[in-house]
């Protein structure tokens, strides 16, 4: 019972007047004014991290691709639709901002040329031309100032060699890791199974639903900010 | 007042032991586990003809793309993903079916090849390679038997002269088009404003919630369909 009480009291002041930025859901990218590319995120894990956030006492706002979902309580939440302009509003927050958590599935390509009018069907076959998006995460974790900036690694293989490599590359806090292939967790469901990833260690958070997932990766997180801020401080 | 109730006679039989099946909402092509191509259609029309059909009498089924609409009374549903899944599901219902109603925004292309695992980000510049979609209205209409066949176009200029090709060029009964580039109208909204067009005539419905709409739409069917029965019969 002490431990719960314990548990409850590190929910309600673990993140006290800190200001938390997260994105989530997917981001669109035009074609021509009908069709898009975009993926299967529905943000449930982005609003889940959000709702955890304010628990915990931080300031929390969400960028938010198109998802179905409602805000939640005491979140200020901001909408865009494509990688370019989920960038724009998190570099207008991140001076701002403590802890950054890339939670989004971000488009990695948009098509080179979007078309004023909708594209007629032609040839049997066509190419559309793809460039690469602004790597968000990996952008915020390079400004200056720089808050704890925490990413996501939604793989189907060698999920956790895949997701430390992303941390050292994008020169990120954390890293959080998980097998969008396994059967019943990962983007549309309610529960997700991850593992946590850090410069010098590692943890594996059970299958949960995703709130309870949320509600521990913001521990950790908070825990880490506490360890970072004592390093800094030797 | 009698008009009122000749028009409430009509909606309640007009259709009566029909079987009319309508396509709804985008279809989805994948790229690989979690990417794909799709476009803004809400399904919002598809879903207000199904619920006309119903209250004119028809035996009705929706094969609904992905959509966030709930299912309307009395309609069958058949849930799809891609064009081709689609069309499966439209010649599985089309030999025992009266009219169809293309109404769904079906990808014209997608990937030539499903990727099993997620794609790794690679060059700055990418090319999608596209094949041509089934086109399910052209399919359904050359097929024996064919049942009334009703074409949907969703254009962003030059609505009317494309529409009425397409109708010629598909073999349909009738099109409906409506130009999606109209502020306030079409794909996401609630309201839609468009043009019946049908071999020797046109009539535009101004614009109006899409249940108003569909069940003028429904009134034009059923009157082209008795239309083409005498035809018939002569």
């Amino acid at each position: 019972l002490i431990a719960e009480h314990a548990a409850a009291l590190f929910q309600h002041t673990a993140l006290a007047g800190k200001r938390v930025v997260i994105t989530a859901g997917p981001t669109r990218e035009a074609l021509d004014p009908v069709r898009y590319i975009s993926n299967h995120s529905s943000g449930k894990m982005g609003y889940a991290l959000a709702r955890a956030a304010v628990e915990a006492g931080a300031r929390t706002t969400l960028v938010s691709g198109p998802v179905h979902l409602a805000t939640p309580d005491h979140v200020e939440r901001v909408d865009v639709i494509s990688a370019r302009e989920m960038l724009a509003a998190c570099q207008d927050l991140a001076g701002d901002c403590d802890i950054f958590i890339a939670c989004a599935a971000v488009a990695d390509y948009r098509p080179a040329t979007v078309q004023e009018q909708k594209i007629k069907k032609g040839d049997e076959r066509s190419t559309l031309e793809l460039v690469r998006n602004p790597d968000i995460v990996a952008t915020i974790a390079g400004g200056q100032p720089r808050p704890f900036t925490v990413g996501f690694a939604a793989e189907t293989q060698d999920v956790e060699s895949y997701a430390r490599g992303k941390l050292e590359r994008k020169h990120l806090d954390m890293i959080v890791a998980n097998d969008v292939s396994a059967e019943g967790v990962g983007f549309a469901s309610d529960e997700n199974e991850v593992c946590v990833i850090w410069r010098d260690n590692a943890q594996r958070l059970e299958r949960a639903g995703k709130l309870t997932l949320a509600r521990q990766i913001m521990q950790l997180i908070a825990t880490r900010l506490d360890a970072a801020r004592m390093d800094a401080a030797v």
